[in-house]
């Protein structure tokens, strides 16, 4: 019991820091309440001066996101550790990868991951693009080569077709930057709207009198502090106590970034379980009440976890299925799986 | 040499057995032969009176094929080794499984294969209905048990509403044996028509002249006596003297049926690479070369390889893309994925 308070006390810190650069919330109705001082609607797009779109680089970025080839094994996709049926997450605490090696930190969810400041928990990447650069040759994930993958993508004349329109006017158009660029061209397009946009535009009807509630509290308590824009958070570090993980320290060795950590975009929360960097809370009610106690400092009551926890569920999807296209078949020049 | 001599002369013994049962092949070109005594074009379905068919099967069934959660670890799905992207198969050579366990045959396409005449290289389960109770509680593949699959189920809403729709009247609709319907329900839909369909149907310019070629070398050099009707194969069992797999023996502990395996459908057989069923074979000419050789006693022309794996192409299917449902949210009722 003393450790916890500790730990709240700490929290205290972060959330002063961070109702410092924040406008203190104001409780309201959500009736009343001009919400979009806090909240933005799902863009129709993020866009990426560095990467402009085509839409050969969507299907291209699209194939290769479910194709295993780009793993040493050919078992690994982007997608078996973000699937896109399960809320672009694998709902293991920490992902599974090369000959079944665990990973140290919970797989982020894929969708809206665009509209992050940065990517990876302690946002070593600084967007989609140069996130997708690293599950593929990292040992312990996909565990291909930068060469390996290249050449397998070489071997497939469909592939090369459209590394060809995709890029077009580029000398090189197949290399291993453009892959990832692709990759990340098709992410920018996962973008979830969900019934809170639909409240956000106007149509009160679109929340339930729990969620507006929950709303509420969630705004009333300082949530909003950290979870706020189009994201719903994604937007900036913050300290969290918990665990032995030193973050963004690990990143920038600067020794005021110990136990940072990108927020967490709360869209399809109720999808991305289970929580935190380490993955090891299963329970949103649960998360909620962490995140309570351990940034804001605040013991909520069941009630109020209950509430916020029904609003969040009106950050969830509207996108019933994925289209997933057919792969091109390997050729005589692709190199075979390698699964040792 | 002598070796491979000896094998050709087994060979004839098969061969022999063949043709006795089937039509002895008359050539003749592809513009006067009529090859539906031979072919007959992909049906529209393929029932099971035992498991009637319904949307809400159908569509309980497609969500049980991508649920990762039939899996102990919570990984792996029917789709990883069977991955609807690619041919319906992993093309590796034989499955990765639970805790990177690699298995000892390749895996079979589920394209088409509701129209074998049993599952598995084996012929050990008489329809897809029973395959797909296989390797949900194989320990080496997806190494759950039945009532971790089922308690599963059981603990999302979404499945107990489908099973309720899809196994109307029953008193118990959530059972294993329903589960393996559903899967079953769905795989029946899994039929890919080629332009060898809209060939069959009489739109002659549906084939190149060189696949009508090497139609004719098909049907002329006797593949056709076992690779036959709308599968192009998959409706009997066959010696096949390659490799120390016993095969059908270790089902049905008859001598006789030593080195027997069910032939391979040759539906979209440029995408189900590896080949035969220790898929060790990775070049369609190659595997053709060696059916010439072991199964007919014919040194194949590489002319009449090249041709008739140019035929081969025109089985590949139409459809382009693959829709997938989005999967409901596991619950606190759901146990919790063990990666051990």
């Amino acid at each position: 019991m003393m450790e916890r308070r500790l730990s709240i006390k700490k929290g205290w810190v972060g959330f002063i820091a961070v109702v410092a650069v924040a406008a203190v919330p104001v409780f309201a109705t959500a009736a009343e309440q001009d919400y979009s001082k806090y909240f933005k609607p799902i863009p129709a797009s993020v866009e990426n001066a560095d990467n402009p779109s085509n839409q050969a680089k969507i299907d291209l970025g699209r194939m290769l996101f479910f194709d295993p080839r780009l793993s040493k094994s050919g078992f690994i996709s982007c997608n078996s550790c973000h699937n896109l049926i399960t809320g672009g997450v694998d709902n293991l605490s920490t992902s599974i990868g090369h000959m079944w090696q665990i990973g140290p930190r919970n797989a982020p969810t894929v969708y809206n991951a665009a509209l992050n400041v940065a990517q990876f928990w302690d946002g070593r990447a600084k967007d989609v693009e140069e996130q997708a650069q690293g599950p593929i040759t990292n040992p312990g994930e996909m565990a291909a080569t930068q060469e390996m993958a290249l050449d397998r993508v070489m071997s497939m004349p469909a592939y090369v077709t459209l590394f060809k329109e995709a890029f077009k006017g580029e000398a090189t158009p197949i290399t291993y930057v453009n892959l990832a660029k692709a990759i990340g061209a098709y992410e920018r397009t996962l973008l979830t709207p969900s019934r809170f946009d639909d409240f956000l535009a106007g149509k009160k009807n679109a929340l339930t009198d729990e969620e507006k509630k929950g709303l509420d509290v969630f705004v009333g308590k300082g949530c909003v502090a950290c979870h706020n824009g189009a994201g719903i958070g994604g937007r900036s570090f913050q300290k969290f106590d918990y665990g032995t993980d030193m973050g963004r320290y690990e990143v920038t060795k600067n020794a005021a970034d110990k136990k940072f950590f990108r927020v967490a975009s709360l869209r399809n929360v109720t999808l991305t379980y289970p929580y935190f960097h380490d993955g090891k809370v299963w329970n949103l009610e649960e998360a909620v009440k962490i995140m309570g106690e351990k940034q804001m400092g605040v013991k909520l009551s069941d009630d109020e976890v209950r509430s916020i926890t029904e609003f969040l569920g009106s950050l969830s999807m509207k996108q019933a299925s994925v289209e997933i296209p057919m792969l091109p078949p390997s050729t005589d020049r692709t190199s075979k799986p390698d699964v040792k």
